[in-house]
C-alpha cells in the first residue's frame, strides 16, 4: 500500500496512515473483509517504525473501522457511516470545464436500462443466434493449442492467419486484396478513428452523407473537424453535388456508407459509385468506405464495393465482425494500399498497440469462408422475416408515416407525418416504453432530422416488434393530438 | 460475390466476370480449392443470365484456372503463374505521399524476428510465468456462466464488477477512487491516446520527460503536437524547471512516469511529487501519470502516486495489466474525476466503442486483490534475481559503461563509454545477434540519446542475459576500436 506520507507535515505519521485508511474505508475503496497489509510489510514499504503502523491500526480499531484478528491479520469491518469525509468536488480545474464546452456537440447517451422498454434504437443484430457452443469450443482449443502465445502481444498489423482469412472472405465478396492490405482493429469505430487521426486536423473539413451514422459524426466532432454534408436520396449520396463542395471546402476526406446506408437504408447506385470513385481520385481526396453490413442483403443486386472500383489506392475500406457475429468480440479491419497502409499501421501502434491476440486467434478459428457464408445465409433468413414484420407492423400501427425502401441491413428509416416532431414523439414514446433513434442524432445539422426516426428490426422477434409498434402508435396519436 | 460490372463498358459481361475472378486467383485472394459461387447464385446476385456466368466459368476452365466438378461445383486450381496482372502501383495519390512526410518523425520498427537474437529491447516481462491453466479455467467458466452476454457490447466505461475490482486494487496501492472514476481501455497506450485526443490539438505543446517512453513520444508526434522536454536526473523529472517551461510554452499537458521511469529507472522523489502536483494545479495544466509498473519494486520505499496527492481532479492516472499479467489481454484503465471522466468516456465511445466484454469478464474473474498481490510478489522475486544478473553481467562484460540505479521495473539504463555511439554500437550488436533499445528512440531530440541504451532484464533468464551481455561486450569492443 503506497500511502502518501509527508514528513514535514505537522501531523504525526501514524495519524497520516490512519487518516488515509479511514478515508479509504468510508469512501468504499477498502471494502469490508479486505485485509490491511501486515504491520511488518507496511512499515517496511513506508519506511516507518512498526509501532507507528501498530498505533495507526489500533486507532482504527478503536473507531470500529477494522478488526485485528490474532494470527490472521487486520480486516476492514462493514461501515455504516455515510461518508462526508471526501467532500463533493464542485470546483474543477479550468481545463476540465473547457473539455465540457469542447464536447457540447456530443450527446452523452442514457446508460440506464429498463428491460421492459422495446429498444428500436439498437444498432446491432440479435446475439441469441450466435452459436455459443461452437465458439466456446474454439476458445478452448485456442487456449490449449497456442498456450501463452495467445496472450502475448502480437503483430500490430494483426494475426497473420486471420488477415489471410479476411482477404479470402473479402475476395469472395468482391474486394481483391492480400493479407498485407489488411489492418486488424477493434471495429469500424476504431478504423475510422485511425483514418481520421492520420488524415485530419482540427479545422479540416470532411464530406459526410446527410443523414449518416451518428458514431461517425460524434467522432469527427470530437476532433474539431468541420462537416460538409451531402444530401442522400433513394440512390445514395447525391454525388452530383460533390464538385461544388470540393471547390468550396477543399475537404480532406469523404466518409460514405454505400450499402444499406445507416440510417436511410439506401444503396448507392452503380453509376454513382463509379462517379464517386473517379471524382475523388481526380481531386485527390481519400474516401472512407464503411461497409458495416456489406452482404446482409434481402433483395436486389449486389453492387460492387467502392474499394473494388479503386485503381489507385484512394479508397480506405472498413468493416468488422461486430454486426454479423458478436459485437463483444471487438475485431474489425481496415483495408488500405501503399503508404497509407503503413501510416495507418503506425497510427495503430502508437494509439492502441496490438489487438488482443486471444480474440484474433478465436475469430480466425471460427470465421472460415464457409462458416461465414453459412452464418450470413442464416442471418439473412431470420432478419428478412423480421424486416417484413417491421414493415407490416409500421403500416398497421403508424398511420401517416412514410417508410423508406429497406432491402438490407438492420433498421428501417421513416418520415413522420406533418406536424409530428421527433423530439416531442420520443417523450411520449419513452412513457409508453418504446425507444427509437431520433433523426437529429444522425444529421450533421441536427434540426434537419426532426421529421425522421430509425427503427431497428434485427434485434427483435416478430412479437416484440409488433408490441413495440403498437406502443409507438399510441405515442404518435398523443404527439399529434 | 460482388463483382463490379459495368453495363456501359464495351467489354461483354462474361468477360468482366472471368477477368475479375482471374485477377483474384492470380493475386492469391481466391485460394486453391476454394469454391466459386454456384452459377445460379452468382447470376442472381449480379442480375445476369446464367449463361453469362457459365461462359465466364468455361473460359476460366479452359485457361486451367478452375475445375468444374459435376455435382459439386467449380473449384480454384493451384496456379503456378507469377502474377503480372496486378501491376505494382508506383504512383499514389498525393495525400498518401503527404502521410509519409507527416510521419517522418516516426520509426517503423523492424518486424522480422530471428529467434537467435537476444532481445534486450523488449518492453515486457516474461510470459512464461503466467498461470495459463488458471486462466484457461477462468475463461471456460466465463463462457459457460455468462453465455452470449460475454460477447455483447457492454458499458462503454467498462464492465462494472471489473471497475470495482480495480478500485479495490488501487485502494490497496494508495489511490482511493471508486468504480465511477475508472475507465477501462485496451491499455495505457490507448488511455494516453484518449487523453491526447481530449486535451491536445496539432500545434499544442506537451511537457515530457527527457528521455521518456518512445510510444508516448511517437503518439504525440503522430498528432502534430510539440514537445517541451524536461531533463531527468536520479530523483526523476527536474521539477524546478517547470515554471520556466510553462511561461515559455503554455503547455496543455504534462506527461510523466514517476515510478521506475521508462527508460531511466529513476523514481521521482517525494518532495518533487508534491511540488509537481501543486505547480500543475496552480497553473491549471493537467498531468498524465503513467504508472506502467507501479508496484514492481525491488528495493526502497513506496512513494505515493501523484493521483493520491491530487485534491482537485488535475491528475489523470493510467495503468494496465499488460506488464504485470499478459500483454495480449489488452485490458488497461484510466482514472479521472469530474467532467474529465465523462469527456474521456465519450472520447472512448466515439473512437473505439466498448472494450471486449469477454476479456473484461475474464480479467475480472482472474484478478482479485489477493491474486494480484500474490502474482506481484512472485514477479518481484523472479525479476529481482534477473535484475541482479543484468547488473553483474553488465559490470563484467561491458567495461566503461555507467549503469543507472535500478530499484524496480523491467529494464536498466546505461551510459556508453566516451567515443562509443549508440547507433554505431547497434550495428555491431545486431551482427553479434543481440539487440537493445537505442537512446535516440527515447529522446524528444533523438541526437541527445546517442550515449545511452536501455536493456530489458525481465524477459530473460540469467543464462540468456549472460550470453547476451557477452555478445554486447564483443560488439562494444568493435565499436570502440
Amino acid at each position: 500500500m503506497r500511502i502518501p506520507l509527508d514528513r514535514e507535515d505537522g501531523q504525526p505519521l501514524y495519524r497520516q496512515i490512519s487518516g488515509y485508511i479511514r478515508r479509504g474505508i468510508l469512501a468504499g475503496s477498502l471494502v469490508p473483509e479486505s485485509r490491511l497489509p501486515a504491520v511488518r510489510a507496511l512499515s517496511r514499504d513506508l519506511g516507518v517504525n512498526r509501532i507507528t503502523v501498530e498505533t495507526a491500526y489500533a486507532e482504527l480499531e478503536a473507531e470500529g473501522l477494522v478488526d485485528m484478528r490474532v494470527g490472521s491479520g487486520t480486516f476492514v469491518l462493514p461501515s455504516y457511516v455515510q461518508s462526508e469525509i471526501c467532500p463533493a468536488r464542485r470546483i474543477w480545474p479550468d481545463w476540465q470545464g473547457m473539455l465540457r464546452e469542447h464536447m457540447s456537440g456530443l450527446s452523452f447517451p442514457d446508460l440506464e436500462s429498463d428491460p421492459e422498454v422495446v429498444r428500436f434504437n439498437s444498432g446491432l443484430g440479435d446475439s441469441r443466434f450466435f452459436p455459443m457452443d461452437e465458439f466456446r469450443k474454439v476458445m478452448r482449443d485456442v487456449l490449449r493449442r497456442q498456450g501463452t502465445e495467445a496472450l502475448e502481444s502480437g503483430d500490430v498489423r494483426g494475426h497473420e492467419p486471420l488477415r489471410r482469412n479476411i482477404a479470402s472472405i473479402l475476395g469472395s465478396q468482391g474486394v481483391q486484396v492480400g493479407a498485407g492490405n489488411i489492418l486488424i482493429t477493434s471495429g469500424t469505430q476504431q478504423s475510422l478513428s485511425f483514418a481520421a487521426i492520420a488524415l485530419l486536423r482540427a479545422g479540416d473539413t470532411v464530406v459526410v452523407e446527410s443523414p449518416t451514422y451518428a458514431g461517425a459524426l460524434d467522432m469527427f466532432r470530437s476532433m474539431g473537424v468541420k462537416l460538409a454534408p451531402v444530401p442522400m436520396d433513394e440512390h445514395g449520396m447525391q454525388v452530383g453535388r460533390l464538385e461544388a463542395l470540393f471547390r468550396e471546402h477543399a475537404p480532406k476526406l469523404i466518409y460514405t456508407i454505400p450499402n444499406f446506408q445507416n440510417p436511410t437504408g439506401a444503396c448507392m447506385s452503380g453509376p454513382r459509385r463509379r462517379r464517386l470513385v473517379a471524382l475523388a481520385a481526380q481531386h485527390g481526396i481519400p474516401v472512407f468506405e464503411d461497409d458495416y453490413v456489406g452482404d446482409l442483403r434481402y433483395e436486389g443486386l449486389a453492387q460492387p464495393t467502392l474499394k473494388s472500383l479503386d485503381t489507385c489506392g484512394n479508397v480506405l475500406y472498413g468493416s468488422s465482425f461486430s454486426k454479423m457475429l458478436m459485437p463483444g468480440l471487438r475485431v474489425g479491419y481496415l483495408v488500405a494500399d501503399g503508404p497509407a497502409y503503413d501510416a495507418l499501421a503506425e497510427i495503430k501502434r502508437v494509439h492502441s498497440l496490438a489487438t488482443s491476440s486471444l480474440l484474433q486467434c478465436a475469430v480466425h478459428e471460427y470465421v472460415s469462408v464457409g462458416r461465414y457464408a453459412a452464418y450470413l445465409r442464416k442471418s439473412r433468413q431470420i432478419y428478412r422475416v423480421r424486416r417484413d414484420a417491421m414493415l407490416e407492423g409500421a403500416k398497421r400501427h403508424l398511420s401517416g408515416v412514410k417508410i423508406a425502401p429497406c432491402t438490407g441491413g438492420l433498421a428501417c428509416w421513416m418520415e413522420l407525418p406533418e406536424g409530428v416532431s421527433c423530439t416531442e414523439l420520443r417523450k411520449y414514446a419513452l412513457k409508453e416504453r418504446v425507444d427509437f433513434t431520433p433523426g437529429p442524432r444522425v444529421y450533421p445539422y441536427p434540426a434537419q432530422g426532426e421529421s425522421f426516426m430509425r427503427l431497428n428490426f434485427a434485434a427483435h422477434s416478430r412479437e416484440t416488434t409488433g408490441e413495440g409498434l403498437q406502443r409507438l402508435g399510441r405515442a404518435m396519436e398523443k404527439a399529434a393530438g
